[in-house]
């Protein structure tokens, strides 16, 4: 699939100098050739790849200053690159350029368990950071469907399944260390939990997709392990009740950890590639944390809850694996999902509404998928009100690609009128450029163009992405 | 007292003409009486009052967005003043101009109890939102000492007793309405609960006390009331043992509501203000919110903890009034400790540190106050890392001032030494702008510097405050 913006994009060839340049600092961690450029030129949405003219292998923040200062000084673009795993076009090199990979800055800086914080280096991944403070007692909530880096987490404001629980990469962002686009190096925060010293800067760089700025280390908070979890799996005979059932979990200040629902077509991809046998059904997935006491609590208030919104059965998983097998499996969901139509790809997208739309705004988008044909699933993080639609498309057929993009901006349109959002964790990139403008309107995008104008002044980093500006 | 950036301000006549036209928007609601102006000319720190030249009394957006398009055209500063309660200097005129009086923007715009939001005027303030939705079973958490307007709370990044379980503005804000300083009036987000869609906004203008633009309404998240309530006071041989109480149990991951830190003379204060006949040694005062059995696990819990550092008595405030007694007391420390000193002023200074840290910090401050002989007490937020010193000096005798100020400074750096933060919630104001740079390094200071002049490139909005910068 193609995008529009590439027709207008201005692609130069990378200057020989810079290339030399590039060597002389990180010899054979500079790359041009094709499959590595074509490795760091896409991601995981439905694009065709946009492949960067060179890729540079960063291992220290000096070094990501050295690289943003040379591309600097020719003008070049620089897309900062974690695990590849955003899903809206986040990372392609859309003008060309360097793009500089993280993955080789996946150093724990420091662990300060007694303070409940971890700084890392931006590619350290979220399950590299609970492998390593696992002995701690301590974890990291935030959890998207990919093991993606700090880096692009705090880049793309990422969220999860626990989300509802401990909040996003927004709550949970204490600190950066950001390379400027003139190459400078700055700290954003302290480890202070809170602060009201001068504007957030922690907060602007948090979601801003590596255009205001490259992020090379992260601090964030960690959380003791609940003393108890529990969780468990419940179908419903209709979407609408398993919603409705969330929407009041919420409204009664039921502090779960999570909950995620799946519809029918969730549930049957996630049977056929990790064998739940779990009813095909619409299906909440449950998840409590707490002291033992806390935890039987919450259980029973929601069982009640589902009960009277016609629950069918209320199965319990309590053995660390079972809970494990369940979250592993919802993780996939993405791979699982692709499985249902072979040789298709994903559109992937998602909206966030205030939770009483919720179960409007997801049957309303499941009736517009079902009206036009579509191999689909809805899926998602429903206790914060914010659910993905999956769409399966022939990369080859424009016409299923126009349908599919269609209920997209049907979604998109119908989440901004319930005072919602475009996208309440994927993020921009290019996909959803035009449906910023749609939500947040011509004066908040223009101060949105002014931060990146002021802090990018000549457009070199990821250009093209969140926001269209021509550099002076 | 003076500062010294007053002497360095250009101060200028406001002109006869942009009075004029403010007149013909806002009739009797423009005032230039020597009163109105010295009552709009101070806040709660301890400088010397600067008067505006004028201040206006706005009752909508778009007369708030009428009046700084005026006062632009003319590079005339514009001062948005909600309860006047900052303790920083945050709205002194220090280069005169037009302050924008909201306090008549009270109204509720709307209460979405079935979404957990409200969005209200600026001018609304913390217990009247309280107050008018007291009977949807929703209440909203942050509580700065005073009874701020929720404007001035989003513009200074407020916090108060309740956020170490809740968070401060910075979380809870959803969205803003902001005027920019060309006269433009945009929304900052939706009501959805999370949203990665573009830079974010609302994060920047929170904590921007009033230098990128004008709050005019706030969206914020609202709770549901706990189940059960229940609070505590606890007296301590040392304030040692008593943070290391907090520090214990915030390190255990015990979800306390509040837990507040009173040294022996913020006791003694309010034992004399308040009558609460409290032994008069370090205390902390406890509250907890959850089920009936959650807060009773969390309660003894603490009291266990407590007991290993030295605790003398736990008493317990199970009756609504009790409670009631306590939290009112606790909100008027700041003028309870006033009349430890008759005729003074107070100077009062917070910061913010990793947990850890907090025992130590608190301690050489408290060490650094009695080495020089302050008329002082050390309050705080400790579950947050949080504290407060107030000083109480003599307004007309520079060398006490000097004494306190150095004490302050102390503080500070001893705070950012820790990887804590100049201001953990009381903001930057005048009096913290060089702290500031202590903290954040030039060049993060530059990339605030740049998105003022980005947003306000005239520098009429708060000019003098959080950081230093002229216009072209």
């Amino acid at each position: 699939m193609n995008h529009p913006a590439r027709l207008a994009a201005i692609k130069r060839p990378l200057p020989e100098s810079l290339l030399s340049a590039l060597k002389s600092v990180f010899e054979d961690r500079v790359s041009t050739t094709e499959a590595m450029r074509a490795h760091h030129g896409r991601d995981e949405s439905s694009y065709d790849p946009m492949l960067p003219d060179a890729v540079v292998f960063a291992q220290t923040t000096e070094e990501v200053a050295e690289a943003v200062k040379m591309c600097g000084a020719y003008d070049v673009p620089v897309i900062a690159y974690g695990t590849g795993t955003s899903l809206e076009g986040h990372i392609l090199a859309l003008q060309g350029g360097v793009t500089i990979d993280l993955s080789q800055m996946n150093r724990t800086v420091a662990i300060h368990a007694e303070d409940l914080t971890a700084t890392v280096q931006a590619g350290v991944t979220r399950k590299q950071l609970n492998q390593e403070i696992r002995d701690t007692g301590l974890f990291f909530p935030i959890d998207p469907g990919a093991d993606a880096s700090l880096g692009g987490m705090a880049a793309t404001r990422a969220s999860g399944t626990n989300a509802v629980r401990y909040g996003t990469m927004r709550e949970n962002t204490l600190a950066l260390t950001v390379v400027t686009a003139d190459g400078r190096i700055i700290r954003t925060g302290t480890r202070a939990k809170k602060s009201s010293a001068g504007y957030d800067l922690t907060r602007l760089f948090v979601g801003s997709e590596g255009t205001l700025g490259i992020i090379t280390e992260v601090t964030v908070r960690l959380y003791p392990q609940p003393e108890a979890i529990s969780a468990a799996v419940c179908s419903f005979p209709s979407a609408g009740d398993a919603v409705n059932t969330v929407i009041q979990t919420i409204q009664m200040g039921v502090p779960v950890a999570r909950v995620e629902f799946l519809d029918e077509n969730g549930v049957k991809a996630l049977n056929a590639h990790d064998k739940l046998g779990l009813p095909e059904a619409p299906l909440l997935l449950f998840e409590f944390h707490g002291s033992e006491n806390g935890v039987k609590e919450q259980a029973e208030l929601v069982q009640q809850i589902a009960a009277d919104h016609n629950a069918v059965g209320f199965e319990w998983a309590t053995r660390p694996e079972d809970r494990s097998r369940l979250w592993t499996a919802r993780h996939n969901a993405y791979f699982a999902l692709l499985q249902l139509r072979p040789g298709s790809r994903a559109i992937s997208t998602d909206c966030c509404v205030p939770i009483s739309r919720l179960a409007e705004c997801i049957l309303d988008t499941k009736s517009d998928c079902e009206t036009h044909g579509l191999v689909y699933s809805i899926i998602g993080h429903v206790g914060d009100g914010n659910f993905h639609v999956q769409m399966l498309v022939d990369p080859n057929d424009p016409v299923d690609i126009a349908r599919a993009e269609a209920v997209n901006e049907r979604m998109v349109m119908r989440a901004i009128e319930m005072d919602g959002t475009c996208t309440g964790e994927h993020g921009v990139g290019m996909h959803k450029m035009g449906f910023l403008i749609q939500e947040h309107g011509e004066g908040a995008i223009d101060t949105m163009r002014a931060i990146k104008h002021a802090l990018d002044p000549k457009n070199i980093l990821n250009p093209g992405k969140i926001v269209h500006w021509e550099a002076e």
